[in-house]
């Protein structure tokens, strides 16, 4: 039987300047937006109506933020975390255009980081991952870093190289999608009165709602953005229970955080974030947020608000480490983002 | 933390004509129509075909009727039912206008009476609510009350006011469609040979099929309509199951109604209806239909139909109630609506 | 009680040479080909990417070749397998003209063929279903064979007639669809660099992922292809589980052979099948391929090769039946297609 399907890279395949051009582009269309208001409780005006995108400067409601960094990101699977052993991190996420139904996605990235660990084993790979459109326009960049096995443990370190990376975006690096207005905002029709003038930096909000994941749902979704990673699929790989995509559980407590945050509208900076703990079917997904910073965007009108998004296991309490700085188990997701709100 | 999250209103906070701008308006689209088919075994043809539909005289298959109620009714629920006890009727329900693809629904309701219970403790408001396109026609309208509590039980009680809602409406109070016209109507493609003339008042139909309900439907189809009460969704709060949204089962049992009224095409209007019994997963959801009445439209070649729809669990039994007049614990949900039919 | 549902044919029912128009047309959109990316791992570019397809010379992206199948064959069950016992065969199947966003679909069958059995209360259906779209263009085609029961048990058996039927389409009965155009098909953006002439006769694939399958999935499946015999749906009816319908499987393993055979980008031709073993919730379902033959399309570029597609319960091992000549209780399907494939 010869070995036609993929292996996927070991450490040793990465080299610093390699460029990966990620295969299976995508068009995403009504259908996936429709799919996600089912898959999460997402209630965000300008990403739910047409007519209140108009009315902010835009030509059309866009597929939601995270649902267009779920398809750049999918696509990167099968050549950067096949044989990963763990997601270690996320920094200089940017949105640089918005994405709407009929645009054809594509990923590629740029390896900006390499760096062996000391056990001979494994080592960490960091890339630079730029989502482009079918008109080779940039919709969003990122860069994670993951730890992957080697194929042979005899080959040889590589030289080091560990990216400088910012530890937050500072606002001058986000973009305001272009003819973005919120002079006419629609308070009453987003949903909440709170603006950016009402948010303090230090101040948490509790989100009260809470989701309990069922396997077919984090499934559906994971396929949708064509992540096919088996430990997300295949119960027999993983006979102590699929472990749930990462994604699943931002997107869920992004919706989640409507309640208090309905005019956080649009994501254009991921500053960091870290999956603090697996999640299984039968977790009850809950979620709060504390304002971390504050910036005005230079756009009229338009503010930028620096969020924490803390993903809990249902009733978890508000603390998030242990005396050692370890993420307390009910954590899930502990996410740094910047987000758009009218001023 | 200051409170930025909705808290709901209690029954104090309700008067007599006053309106209630719902938020977040939602743009439907050909992905909630396919939704609708994969969460229900939906197959009336009108809205399964643009062919057929234009065939009948409309510009294209709608969007089902029952999916633009669960729109119009899912944005009234943070204003209206987030601190319900119980949902206790609908009245006087009318589908004005075919809502197409593309188009963009948000909510309004007026608060037509109140009536505080002797208890003290809650109340009973009464809201007629209509679902607006983006062209600010009403596309639909319906009236419900619902039990409330107060949140403060010293509260004085607002003087009594019980809108006088008509028990069933008149066949001159439903509205065709613009343009339906079943002269050139298929019945061989449309799946069923009975016509209007074909049903005697009093008969009742047996639809024979049933589906076993799981979480993760009536979870997706439930935050499609943007319904997010925690009831439906987390099993932290319901620890002794979550509750199916009860349009979810008015869905569910309309699409099953196909077998034996597949020519029921068009609901135009809703008399009244009541949830009968909570549903959860794990229910096999089955349906009984009676023809209460029949009338004549003034629409060449189409008339009405006046239905009960019963939803029960499998294999209930076709009582309604028991000695006392209280509904037999098998039964999900008894509903009185008027659908088109061709002559 | 009248009886306005349908019973469905019983084997008497039928004759040689009748025509079956099905009903309940169906319009195919956007909605439809997310909610098949959902559901199953799919990803052959030219059915994710309207770029890509348009690069191979098609408008845009079709609905996927199995989707289509799905549509046609769901139209059918009510005329058809509602009384089977066993769906025992598929031949001579085609895909003629790519189904695209927009189009609508219905079935007509014509009955080829009948044989009542020994025993006297079972007998053979056989059909060729043709699927059309909205301009009556045949878009596909398929024979099946189906037990159905008898309803009068003394009833004469008919003459019996049993189709010749081509247990292996050749290569010039398949249709390559106008404009495909492999020149400049992008191996990187595929996803695998194999192409047709890498592939050798005899060669096996094992496409190494695999799904647990939940119930959910595949009803919202079943469905939205408005397939819905109550075996799949209804606990009551089937206490011991759920029966999954068949092309569920089908489209899983096709699917999951993208591992493998992701320059196997359409299907073309259906040669046969069975499902060899019934599927249920729990199940995880794991493929292979073995390439059965190769031919030369006469157009330039295109490909086909023929391939055995067989799921399987997760871990079966690669033997397909036992020493009696069965299936392994672990096979759950055994397909036998042409598949397109860039030269």
């Amino acid at each position: 039987m010869m070995a036609k399907t993929n292996p996927g890279r070991f450490f040793e395949d990465y080299s610093v300047g390699q460029i990966l051009h990620h295969a299976v582009p995508r068009t995403v269309t009504a259908g996936e937006r429709a799919l996600y208001h089912a898959l999460y409780p997402a209630r965000h005006a300008l990403y739910s109506s047409d007519a209140f995108a108009q009315a902010c400067g835009l030509p059309g409601s866009p597929i939601d933020d995270l649902a267009a960094f779920h398809v750049v990101f999918g696509k990167t699977v099968p050549d950067v975390s096949l044989n990963a052993v763990a997601n270690l991190g996320y920094a200089e996420g940017r949105w640089l255009k918005p994405v709407y139904a009929g645009d054809t996605l594509r990923s590629v990235s740029e390896v900006i980081g390499l760096k062996e660990n000391s056990n001979g084993k494994t080592g960490v790979v960091y890339v630079r991952t730029r989502g482009l459109n079918q008109r080779d326009e940039t919709v969003m960049e990122y860069v994670r870093w993951v730890m992957v096995r080697k194929r042979d443990m005899d080959a040889p370190a590589p030289d080091t190289v560990v990216p400088e990376l910012k530890k937050v975006l500072a606002p001058e690096d986000l973009v305001v999608p272009a003819g973005l207005d919120f002079s006419s905002y629609d308070f009453a029709l987003a949903g909440e009165p709170h603006r950016w003038g009402d948010y303090a930096v230090g101040e948490t909000i509790d989100h009260v709602d809470g989701v309990t994941v069922e396997e077919a749902e984090h499934m559906l979704a994971t396929r949708l953005w064509q992540n096919t990673a088996k430990v997300h699929f295949d119960l027999t790989f993983r006979p102590e229970g699929r472990l749930i995509y990462g994604g699943h559980v931002i997107s869920m407590a992004r919706a989640l955080s409507f309640n208090g945050l309905a005019n956080a509208q649009m994501i254009v900076g991921l500053n960091g974030g870290a999956h603090a703990n697996p999640c299984f079917a039968g977790d009850t997904i809950k979620a709060w947020s504390e304002v971390l910073d504050k910036a005005e965007t230079g756009v009229p009108g338009v503010g930028a608000l620096r969020l924490r998004l803390v993903a809990t296991k249902g009733g978890a309490p508000f603390d998030l480490r242990d005396a050692a700085g370890k993420y307390q188990p009910g954590v899930l997701l502990d996410l740094d983002y910047w987000a758009l709100m009218p001023l």
